[in-house]
């Protein structure tokens, strides 16, 4: 543990169901490559009120917001209509204010990868969006899993 | 003319391009249905800085706010990927706090129609949406086209 | 019942809930107007499911797919970000080739109705976007339900 | 000049336009992040067609089809709703099957820099999406600018 990366061991990993709708595709019969980066933050929204955390009420009570600044992802294979995808989330970096995510973008029931990415998020005030300490509750709650 | 609607004659047609990509497609090779809403509302925005208006600049000088009150569209053939289409817009009422908006999706080198939609936006307040009356300026930008 | 609106009595409503994420909102704070057709048809693709039909499967065997034809949708309040809505669907008429739903998107724990829709899909074949009959298994299943 | 990257020396950067609208931000005020590839897809679409090339006539005579393998992005400061944005794009390695765009999203007025992307997209067939090799004429074409 270091103050740059206090990551507890054996972080757990996070499931997030997400079923591919009309909406998600394009017409080449495949899921629109934009639109993978709204699964994963469905995903790591819902890992943090699995947490105990909702985003709107950090933001009422911290001034607090996530704001992504790097995403690094691969695209391997193409998902498809009507697919039920999983997306799986663990946390390879808690800094001082940013957390980074590793996802990966799966069948339900296979272990094909359509994509995985590497997503660092920064905590930023709603004042002036810039950074700010991560808030120690989720340092904690992450740490308590 | 009237209280409830002032609408001045010969009223002329407003036309802005819209390029179809990927985004806007899904997987059965068409443009999404809900996309075309968006299409229609960038040609209201644009029809009001054509008149002078700046949607950032309205919100912050009059603390209002055009919200959509009421959508009724009709699908008559699929527009598709890479078409530049024209949304031809024009309006059918203009009342104490609303605009209705007549609009025909068509593609720009043929007489097609795509769809076509009547929509109402209301003039709300930023503070707590409720209905405010639209602004003197935009009433008389629309007379004197 | 008729020929053109065989429709069961006591249709049962169907609901489905959709969380919603930043990815649904705009910069006014709310949940962007097309949006909520994004939702509806989530609903749909639901229901659809809940009787027992994938879309997929249909395009596949049939060489038939649900195409948008009318939407007519009221604006009543804005859901805000992270709330947990809920989708209420029922359908008012069953036609040779078309099924009309209505739908309402409210708040999970509440009455509060943010819109209201009638939403008419037309059966195509894939390969022309031609009408045809909705599959008699469909039929079926909405009288059985 | 190699076979791995045979890149014409002083490309130019290509410049294309895009007006942030409301359907572009989300609850922060701020252009939701994964929207930014939309924005640089539609510069990479207009570059192609600047060069002559239309993606629906490439599909329809040789089968192939751009699909894209990896993004990196860095998000630097928010753009916000009305903006209009400037998508400017560059090439960096021409492959055998690939081409690697480098993207930044400026403010149209300033030299602001909102976002900057490398986005590594694929010649695939479209019967199996398996690569294919960068059509001659597209070569050419990038060659002769």
């Amino acid at each position: 543990m270091s103050l740059m990366n206090d990551l507890p061991e054996n972080l757990p990993v996070f499931s997030w169901p997400v079923r591919v709708y009309y909406e998600d595709t394009d017409a080449e019969g495949v899921v629109y490559y934009a639109n993978y980066l709204k699964f994963m933050e469905r995903a790591r929204t819902e890992w943090l009120r699995h947490l105990g955390f909702e985003q709107d009420d950090l933001t009422q009570r911290l001034q607090a917001v996530f704001a992504v600044h790097h995403v690094d992802i691969h695209y391997l294979k193409p998902a498809l209509f009507n697919h039920l995808l999983n997306i799986q989330s663990t946390m390879s970096e808690i800094g001082r204010s940013s957390l980074t995510f590793e996802h990966k973008v799966m069948l339900d029931s296979a272990d094909d990868v359509f994509c995985s990415a590497h997503i660092k998020v920064v905590c930023v005030s709603t004042d002036n969006f810039r950074p700010k300490r991560v808030p120690q509750e989720i340092r904690d709650a992450l740490h308590g899993q």
